[in-house]
């Protein structure tokens, strides 16, 4: 896996269970080729992460106007906060990249329908705010297949290579066939979780944001098609034991572990990263 | 639903929940404007289905040279048995409509790899013996969508209007991705559960071939990319709750209907069939 998204830098007291995310970040970064990645919500969270030694800020910001209480702020506020980070980015670690996560880009459970031309905008604001990339995600797991083409396609023309990862969620059972729809339109870079676990950098408050898109299931898709990922998937499956171990009780998902590999099937020589 | 595979013709010494065929049959031939197709293994289990009153029936051809017991005959011998249930049924029911299900089109749990050339000349040799269509089967969850595409393509191609359906299994995760991608293909009928009981016909010798893809999640799909379906979601999610108390115990699929449909989610005026 060459990048990992380790670690979301909130705030303690309303996340708790990330209150250790440095301690994390310092560990990601001394494994060997692994580009380190941390969800920032903010310029406070920026700069822990930065201070920790992350590789890559992902900054979600909602295309939504009605949004949980953690991403609240109104759209020209959250660019004005994009373009902050990406200063002190600059300012203090200029070999850290920075993404944006437009969210809510295919629909939010609070105003439903999101309108299109608003999350391209807001994709571009955030290019010319200093980020590196712009994203699009379905935390909430609203996206088809057309959808999905259709935003990509625009994201792509107008972002060019500023045009960034494809986030999706299968809440609705769509997760993968989604990741096809964007994959065929040009995209290379998928978020998705081992067993499918997580959802919205841990986020409590965004109702029905479980459910990542399957790793597993994602890279069995991948390496049936040809595609090659760099990404051994006995090892991957194999990598659920301690997952579930440190875990217990959490729902764990992914019909390819389950299943089993096919008969005759053969990963080409691995990539080394 | 405008057509349903709602019974097996299949020895009841082999399969004894299936012993019931004909009266399943005979009710379901009362609903009103439903196609009601049975699963045939061969000529005897044809004549039972003719009888009962089916209006379609289909028939599973493995590509495969190694299958299950029960479809174990070579591929020269079942081609046969496709020309003798035509002819009985060009004499005695000349209405009904007759389908060859390719099945292991996309690799087998026995074989393993199964050359696409094999599928594509026998999915023509039994329109040749007088098939009406012939579709392509995933029963043990081998396809991808890489692969769906280039074969439908050619089946296209071969066949014309006698292409037939697609029928994808989820049990490696890309039942609905493989579902989109013979969409993309040009196919218009696929093949799908409720709740994604089942697997090829309730057949069990074929190790691994449950988790049909599921009709609820499939349907939001199409309905998502404003495909229009003539299925009304709500009621379909409804459905279930017969098919549970029906089968108790049984592992039943689907996110859509765990997670309820999307804020602001209206489906346009259901078609009447």
């Amino acid at each position: 896996m060459r990048e990992i998204e380790v670690a979301s830098f909130v705030p303690a007291k309303l996340l708790p269970q990330m209150a250790d995310a440095a301690d994390v970040v310092r560990h990601a970064i001394t494994l060997p080729g692994l580009t380190v990645m941390a969800l920032v919500p903010n310029r406070k969270g920026a700069q822990a992460a930065l201070e920790a030694g992350v590789h890559k800020l992902t900054m979600p910001v909602s295309a939504s106007v009605a949004h949980s209480p953690m991403c609240a702020r109104r759209r020209p506020e959250m660019v004005e906060e994009v373009r902050a980070i990406s200063e002190l980015r600059r300012a203090i670690a200029r070999q850290v990249k920075l993404e944006a996560g437009i969210s809510t880009a295919f629909g939010c459970t609070l105003q439903g329908l999101v309108p299109e031309d608003d999350v391209i905008r807001l994709a571009a604001q955030c290019i010319e705010a200093g980020v590196d990339e712009s994203g699009l995600s379905d935390t909430v797991g609203y996206a088809n297949p057309a959808q999905v083409r259709r935003l990509f396609k625009r994201l792509r023309a107008e972002l060019g290579v500023h045009a960034g990862a494809a986030h999706m969620h299968n809440t609705r059972g769509l997760g993968i066939a989604n990741c096809l729809a964007a994959w065929d339109e040009g995209v290379r870079t998928f978020d998705a979780s081992l067993g499918g676990c997580g959802g919205c950098g841990g986020c409590p408050y965004v109702p029905g944001a479980s459910g990542n898109a399957v790793t597993e299931d994602l890279v069995f898709m991948f390496e049936a098609m040809g595609v090659r990922t760099g990404i051994d998937i006995q090892k991957l499956i194999a990598a659920r034991a301690p997952l579930m171990a440190g875990l217990p009780g959490e729902p764990v998902y992914g019909m390819t572990p389950e299943a089993g590999l096919p008969k005759g099937f053969v990963q080409e020589t691995i990539a080394r990263v």
